[in-house]
């Protein structure tokens, strides 16, 4: 047994955001790429997302999210609101195409991504500044930048949920100690 | 928007499972390797994992669960249950060692296991063979292999979320949107 520890959660780092928001596209390119197609269109059902939907996802956030609300904030303040963000923009903008194309494309836009990050050189001050959300209302630089670290990591946990929701069943009574499938907290 | 679809769940099936199984170390390699310390011990507080006690765990199973198992049930059937699973074994036999020689000896121990299955041949008829689970009772080989499959997603999922859950109140008003951190299913 290990000695309980506290919970004490990390402020947030740009130092530290940064690396886990340069993996991401390793990340997912080792997981997806080659895979059998049957897993990459695989979904939960409904109108759920497969992993091929989630790598179009990812695309448009960098197109249209993170760096140029960053730069919006940074250039108007709360005074321009960000443009509202299309969830189900890569249905149309990644139909027909090359899940291999895709990763590639999602690395490139990724690594530019950071380098206009990089050239912004935010000190602690400019993670201070707000700007206007068209929903959520006044939002910091820093909220923007955790919730870009913590949008990687919740579609991170998507793509592995929607793999093992697959074999939901064929586990049989493994089920039970499988979080991922029974949805037990714990 | 998308056309809905069914909820058709793929079957289980050895050609699929075993690149997905091949994957898992160097999706974790490619997430954790060189990442800051914080990240690689930070967890969701009281006794809760961090990501370096999932690769230890990844290790124990390859040691210890998955070909052990299946070489159980092909020798004795139900003869003889399984040896039961430590779940906190990874808490002695990686304290002190480095992440990065986890993540090596889990990439082996791991490229061992599948050339072990692959020795196997394991045919459908195979599949479902059947042993005996020291607290589950009766099992197949087709259950054991899906749970393989399912469990390396589920602790994708841990090391994703422990991350997130760092950020939890960092993100402000956008914590609503993050399935990973509000919880909310959908």
């Amino acid at each position: 047994m290990r000695p309980a520890t506290t919970d004490s959660r990390l402020p947030f780092s740009l130092a530290q955001a940064r690396p886990l928001l340069e993996r991401t596209p390793a990340i997912v390119d080792r997981w997806l790429r080659g895979l059998p197609d049957a897993w990459l269109r695989a979904n939960e059902g409904g109108d759920s997302w497969s992993p091929f939907d989630v790598v179009g996802h990812y695309i448009h956030g960098e197109r249209t999210d993170w760096i140029p609300r960053l730069a919006r904030i940074l250039e108007h303040g709360t005074a321009v609101a960000f443009d509202p963000f299309d969830r189900f923009a890569q249905f149309e903008a990644s139909a027909g195409r090359d899940l291999d194309e895709l990763l590639d494309e999602f690395a490139r836009l990724r690594a530019a991504s950071l380098a206009a990050l990089d050239g912004f050189g935010l000190d602690e001050a400019a993670l201070d500044r707000r700007g206007r959300h068209p929903a959520l209302g006044e939002v910091t630089v820093r909220q923007l930048l955790a919730t870009w670290v913590a949008h990687d990591q919740d579609h991170l946990v998507q793509i592995a949920r929607v793999l093992a929701h697959q074999y939901a069943e064929e586990v049989g009574p493994w089920r039970q100690y499988l979080r991922v499938i029974s949805g037990r907290p714990g």
